[in-house]
């Protein structure tokens, strides 16, 4: 097992010293604390007001990072809870919810949104407020993914005191520099009540740093003391992250191998040479430096146009497909290098692959069996006799056949797959449509072409020809 | 298990018509005996004085298929064996016995021949003479290869009687016919005694096939009671054939896996259909054929010159070469459908590969550790960092990295592999300097051209990019 050298006087300085100017970036001044607090207190009484006149007289909590006072300056979210009866169906309580959220939320421009249950997202002023309707049940008896969220906040309300809110805004400032902050599909990293936990497991942001970089593969991480035995639970998980308002439920589902990857090697990377880099994301998506990359030769883009629909169900059907793809280019010998997802939320979005090599094999190779199994050697004779440009026997005693290949391009490998009969694809079933009307297909420098148009393409092209930034930095 | 289901009267009736046609092709007739009589009298004779003049007075004995009376109409051999005291040096054992073999044949264009043992190879009028020194031991106590020959042959002339030296002749006709007759390292195939000890175990040529159609892997023949643990003596073994002279030595070890097959599926084929096809090897090497095969593009031909050697030797180097190269190739990731051996048995050899495609892909991809190994994963990125066109973190939070691929062409592998340090090749070392200085590279369309020149070369070509004739007949 590692263990990194201790730190010298100076590195420590330095440490010091860019935490302290990381500080300044993510605490609130008394202004907008005041400002913010006068903004919930109207949105509250908005929501307090409706909820009261409604049919249920649900109660209404304010939650979030704002409640919790861990919310980064300048990036203030309040989140509402209207809390529901548990006895009343699912349906009811959306049609409930929504109605007493848009009607509170009606003079600020609300929108609907949807994760796993529905809520309304408005602006007062420069404040993001989401109103969100979930069931008032006892702890541990969930009806609904928002449930816990109360309890979170009641939870870290008495467990932080200002030392350890001031640490987890420099973690969440941290986390957002490198590019892992937000649990959402899209970005599948670190939510901000996972910063909370840990800040307040490891004691401070420069302990979370170091126990993270010597994180090992399904690390657990309990506020609680547990045993190890617990992991058995979870599988599948790389990282086990115990919600301390429920031991059941792991945190650590929604993080990426990819994330926590990022994570640990930016922690590596910031104690041996602290820098103010890490907490400012400076996103350099030109495509102008790639234009003489010549990986952009490898490069194929599935680009299609879809229907309108929730962010998070998008990003969800996306990255399931783009697995699916993956899987199917591998079964017909195409060598990915490395595959992304780009959407312009809306209505565009692709795959990007950089591939191995473009084209491929004008011939196959079928494997057979060996001589000595009688029907199967039949068989395999029989089958390739006459499709086969040669067929002969291995000296390993099998039967070999060479046929002309079946999907001899991209474009060919594309279109099998869009056109699969129904259900046979593998795509996700909301998007296969979409993409089997509306696809196009570039190749190699055309890739480059098509992504000068769409800005949400180029930055994930961008990404995917060049190294990740936090192994460049 | 596949059982072949009986066959009908009029199939018994073909078959029993194609025995008997073949029958004619392999019997020789009174006159032929009478002369092969009379010269295997005259060699014995010139042996035996030679013999009994020298200091360690060897006995005298004839072998091979002569002696056992199962030679092929046409192709009559005469081994004729001179058995030392066991106590010489095999030294002086290849001295003497060479001395003895060279001075008898002296008048028939002697020519000295090795295998594992030196011998001497001659012609009176058509027939061919092979003089072998061995020693003269007890059943067993062998010291060279050639002291179980005086044995097998007592064996034989005993354990055959007309009908079955006919059944082996029949045998030993169709291994040829399709190709899988002869031991040398050059074929790997069956050897005559293989073919007289089957004939005795199975009782005649058909049932030969009949049980050979049904063979499983790993099969276990013997002349004796033998149980299924003997198998663990020979773990390696593709078929265990034992000797009934020498039960530890498995008489399969010199058949390939590919002749092993060919001979199976011969039979089974041969049973199905009848036809005097498989008693006569009809040999169409014509590249004439071959221009128009697109496979041709796909063909790289490694040729070179050597000095002479041993037959066997050469076939040896060869074959331990060519597996040595696949390997390296594997490595490289160059993918190879088929390959080959070809030489012209005096100064010219080359290797032929038929190759999925030829070229490489400009980029390689090195697969790094998971970030989770601290050290490993610092050295990965120390490593690559510069030398990389991008370095990631791959979605099993695993480093990754694309470097310039260092082995860009067929060229540069043989190069580096015939440039390789000392040692470090993997090529027969008796072959290595010979092939550095005067290999030579011929891809897709030029190896026709090569091939155009030299039949040798001609014939392997037009095989690898061909089915199996057994196969397609």
């Amino acid at each position: 097992m590692f263990t990194p050298s201790p730190l010298r006087w100076n590195e420590m300085n330095d440490l010091n010293k860019v935490i302290e100017e990381a500080l300044k970036l993510v605490e609130p001044l008394k202004e907008e604390i005041d400002h913010v607090k006068a903004l919930a207190s109207i949105a509250f009484e908005k929501v307090s007001k409706i909820a009261s006149d409604s049919e249920f007289k649900p109660s209404v909590i304010l939650g979030g990072s704002y409640a919790k006072g861990t919310w980064l300056k300048g990036e203030a979210d309040i989140d509402i809870f209207v809390k529901f009866p548990k006895e009343l169906e699912r349906e009811e309580l959306e049609k409930h919810g929504l109605d007493i959220a848009l009607k509170s939320m009606r003079d600020y421009n609300p929108i609907l949104r949807y994760s796993e249950h529905p809520y309304v997202e408005a602006c007062i002023e420069d404040v993001k407020i989401n109103v969100v309707p979930c069931y008032d049940v006892k702890k541990g008896e969930w009806k609904s993914a928002a449930d816990r969220s109360p309890y979170h906040t009641e939870f870290m309300v008495k467990a932080l005191n200002d030392d350890l809110r001031r640490e987890v805004r420099i973690l969440k400032k941290f986390m957002k520099g490198i590019g892992v902050y937000g649990a959402e599909i899209a970005t599948q990293g670190f939510s901000g009540y996972v910063c909370e936990v840990l800040a307040i497991k490891y004691g401070s942001f420069l302990s979370t740093l170091k126990s993270a970089s010597k994180w090992i593969e399904r690390e657990l991480i309990s506020l609680d003391k547990v045993d190890e035995e617990f992991k058995k639970l979870f599988p599948q998980a790389g990282i086990i992250i115990l919600d301390p308002v429920d031991r059941k439920r792991n945190l650590g589902t929604a993080i990426s191998q990819k994330r926590l990857a990022e994570f640990i090697l930016a922690s590596r990377f910031f104690l041996e040479k602290p820098s103010m880099d890490y907490f400012i994301n400076k996103k350099d998506y030109s495509l102008k430096k790639l234009e003489k990359s010549d990986l952009l030769e490898n490069i194929v883009i599935l680009k299609f146009k879809h229907s309108k629909r929730s962010i998070d169900i998008l990003w969800g059907q996306l990255k399931r497909s783009l697995n699916h793809i993956l899987k199917q280019l591998a079964i017909n010998d195409f060598k990915v290098v490395r595959a992304n997802c780009a959407t312009d939320e809306i209505e565009n979005s692709a795959f990007i692959f950089l591939m191995e090599r473009i084209d491929q094999p004008s011939i196959d190779i079928k494997i057979g069996p060996k001589v000595f199994r009688y029907d199967d050697s039949k068989k395999f004779i029989d089958k390739n006799m006459k499709t086969s440009k040669i067929i002969w026997l291995g000296d390993d005693a099998r039967l070999y056949s060479v046929i002309e290949r079946r999907v001899k391009s991209l474009n060919d490998f594309f279109y099998n797959l869009t056109h699969a009969p129904k259900g046979g694809s593998g795509i996700a079933p909301g998007l296969i449509d979409d993409l089997t009307n509306t696809y196009e297909v570039y190749i190699g420098k055309d890739s480059f072409k098509i992504a000068s148009s769409f800005p949400w393409l180029a930055r994930e092209l961008v990404k995917i020809v060049s190294s990740d930034k936090i192994l460049i930095e």
